[in-house]
């Protein structure tokens, strides 16, 4: 089993990175890339730095084939809106290539591909089921959703056996990391924490879909452990909270007070929160899980899980 | 007003271009592309053959910006699915660039694309309307919806003024063009024509959606006039009849009696032959129009309108 990690410095690839070794023991290769490593390579893995979009070190990035791709690199929702360029060659071109040198390479591969609730859009108050039409409101979801579409047609071909997973904003991301449009859900875990007053740029009634990187990780896991996908979009249950709730998670779990001053941005909190109430019995039925309750989803949070 | 037509020497593409000068008098510029043209420019137009996949050919050809883009290009759905990497380049990755190419040469450019309605995939019997979630079950309907959400996010931003247009099979295309999985459409006008028999692969049963290239000529005249458009991707109004209706049509016209031997070729009928109903208000109120009738649609058809 040769398995590849993209975006493997992320947030979301340090974290999986730190599970593959155990999930896969007997791996025959794990090779991470990313753009640029901070720290060394796990035992048993290969850090290998360079651009996806490079013709030439995608080709010899996929020279040995991969069977399993866990594809996580991207240029987040709100730097994407502004850096049109690094948006389409990151979030588009890079990774159409990748699919289709993967199924060169290695036909029939398994294709784990980080997607994003931001393919929604605008969504009325009814639940999100398998039968909503996505409408992207930012390029970034738009490319997601391009992606979903072309994976899609790629496993109904063979060529791959792909899933698109819908993440929501993962939490709680370093407090450093930045052109997240969701920024603030992980903020209010770390601001609480700290003790600290924190300015929320929306209302304490917004509601967000929420997740852990630790469900996510599991997430990720079982996604490449499916049999042959018969959906290749999922979407993975999360919690569905509003803020205040979620704080209230936070300050059981701290002893800490919540000091937030909560904002008005429209705009975010029509992309991030209003979201409706999830059905997700399809990916129930595969056997998807969300965090357990805000409890743990808050813990998880915190402990860096 | 600079105008630019792609795919300009494809049966729509000569319709449209036959059309243009009559539509737009006082054009400054009227540019014709394909990759080869069978004959002489019409007056007042200027053809560019070349390979929209080439990046310097469409630095040049775009080089003066355009006002209004048609954009007709593309593989057809059987040889994209029989062509997977020719269907790569020229129905998505030369659509990117192109779109993208406009926009920076001409920020807010009409841009009218030319998709289909292989976008929708499997559709149940419920009437198709603007909700209808799209699943398409080929590789060229993959590309077309890719390219939709492209020009609508584009639009969103204000980059380009675009309009996606779901277009059925265009009648009747000469019995030379191939590539179409619905050649059997258009197959049926000319073979009852020339008294022939003809052995057309789906059941007389099956239900199309129809459209004449007059028809569909109006629809891109109109869609290059609207005012900026709210929704991006247009289903126009099109006939839903089945294949028995249609012949009978063609013979009161003709005079001739329809020799067909019916075949059940049921991933075809799958295609094409299993139409729902449309319900196309929302185009409708836009001012688009369906052929009058199945008797207008055979004279459009047979006259080479």
């Amino acid at each position: 089993m040769r398995i590849l990690v993209t975006g493997a410095d992320g947030f979301l690839g340090r974290g999986l990175t730190a599970a593959l070794a155990t999930a896969y023991p007997a791996a025959r290769r794990l090779v991470l890339t990313d753009r640029a490593f901070a720290g060394p390579a796990p035992s048993g893995s290969e850090a290998v730095a360079g651009d996806l979009g490079d013709q030439d070190f995608l080709r010899d990035l996929l020279e040995p084939g991969f069977d399993l791709v866990f594809h996580l690199a991207s240029v987040p929702g709100g730097l994407a809106e502004r850096e049109q360029d690094l948006g389409h060659h990151v979030n588009l071109l890079a990774p159409v290539a990748l699919a289709r040198a993967v199924a060169a390479n290695r036909p029939g591969a398994r294709f784990v591909f980080a997607s994003s609730i931001a393919v929604y859009g605008d969504l009325d108050e009814r639940p999100v089921t398998a039968e909503t039409r996505p409408a992207p409101l930012l390029t970034y979801g738009a490319h997601k959703l391009m992606m979903e579409i072309l994976l899609s047609d790629m496993t109904r071909r063979g060529t791959l056996s792909a899933i698109s997973l819908r993440f929501p904003g993962i939490v709680a991301r370093p407090i450093g990391e930045s052109g997240h449009g969701s920024a603030f859900m992980s903020q209010i875990f770390h601001r609480i924490a700290a003790g600290e007053t924190y300015d929320c740029p929306i209302p304490a009634a917004s509601t967000c879909w929420w997740m852990s990187r630790k469900a996510a990780v599991s997430t990720l896991l079982h996604a490449a452990r499916l049999a042959d996908p018969i959906q290749t979009a999922v979407q993975p249950p999360v919690l569905h909270a509003d803020l205040n709730e979620v704080c209230d998670a936070i300050c059981r779990l701290t002893g800490k007070q919540a000091r937030i001053r909560w904002g008005d941005d429209d705009n975010l909190r029509r992309i991030f929160g209003a979201m409706p109430p999830l059905d997700a019995t399809p990916a129930l039925a595969l056997g998807f899980r969300a965090d357990a309750n805000l409890d743990t989803l808050a813990k998880a949070a915190l402990s860096g899980d």
